[in-house]
């Protein structure tokens, strides 16, 4: 027997997308994002509402950074996503992250985030809230490294439970992905 | 120091989105898609390239499920990705899922998946492969229910890790959202 929950936002899993601008006046801002994914080999969908900060500095700046929630900053990563730039404007230093420019993008990374993404806006509708870009370039930090690759033993993101609304970390590997499956057929 | 990867497809969390559909016949199809996420309150968005069966199902029955890749069926998840509903007409019964009909779409659910969401198509564009489409209804297997919510101690979901190419279980909660980062300013 299932039950049912009517329409709902709930997917597993969601993300925890930490997006960083500058505005007009090179003040980086944060913001965290459940709601988005890829779209394409190199393109990044986003939902985001048109009175968030993030969205006016995008429109400004056409530039952005999405760095990944990990389990050593879960309350700043959530913290960013609670306070409005539009009110605190020094909620990156209140977060206790620093700031480093992008090297592909206008847009703020943070040093405390070792993985992201550099993104270049391709389109926004105001109505809808949904945000497609570019991703130019994907940078990580050294420290989260192993034979140049990314290592999830060094370095673990979280993902955003949207039904319980809790934030877990990414858990043991389960299996091999396009090849496992062969064992079947 | 960050090392520089290029425009790659890498964002942490990606899903295990499989996606349940009907072709004219009644014979059911599934396929496993890592791209997309929720774009609104009760609307996804998937990109799917043309040529998948799944896409030309979609197109004629306007409706599909998408249930949510877990532990327990790891290798059967990464096969519905690997092989073709337009090459593999019976891949779910190799797979080893049982299918019964969703309540509210005309797709089918897999008992073995025990959450899905049930979808109305609102737009595809075959050019860039984007799907939009309404969440109709969240549906689960009381199996996975205490207190009738959604209890991830009874059921793991995975998530797909597109760098390195493995799924990864759901670890452990690690914070609370809309809560903990109130300790901050």
């Amino acid at each position: 027997m299932r039950k049912d929950f009517g329409a709902k936002p709930w997917t597993y899993p969601q993300a925890v997308f930490v997006i960083g601008t500058y505005d007009e006046n090179g003040n980086a801002d944060a913001m965290n994002a459940a709601w988005g994914g890829l779209s394409d080999t190199t393109e990044l969908t986003l939902c985001l509402s048109p009175g968030h900060k993030t969205v006016k500095n995008i429109l400004k700046k056409r530039e952005f950074t999405v760095s990944f929630g990990d389990v050593d900053h879960v309350v700043e990563c959530d913290y960013l996503g609670l306070a409005s730039g539009n009110s605190v404007p020094d909620k990156i230093a209140k977060a206790g992250f620093h700031i480093v420019k992008a090297e592909h993008v206008d847009a703020p990374l943070f040093e405390e985030l070792p993985m992201a993404l550099e993104c270049r806006l391709k389109s926004y509708n105001a109505e809808t809230g949904l945000l497609v870009a570019d991703i130019i370039n994907v940078n990580a930090d050294e420290r989260i490294l192993t034979d140049g690759t990314i290592d999830l033993s060094k370095w673990t993101p979280i993902v955003f439970d949207g039904v319980n609304h809790t934030y877990r970390a990414f858990g043991p590997v389960v299996g091999k992905a396009f090849s496992d499956g062969k064992k079947i057929g």
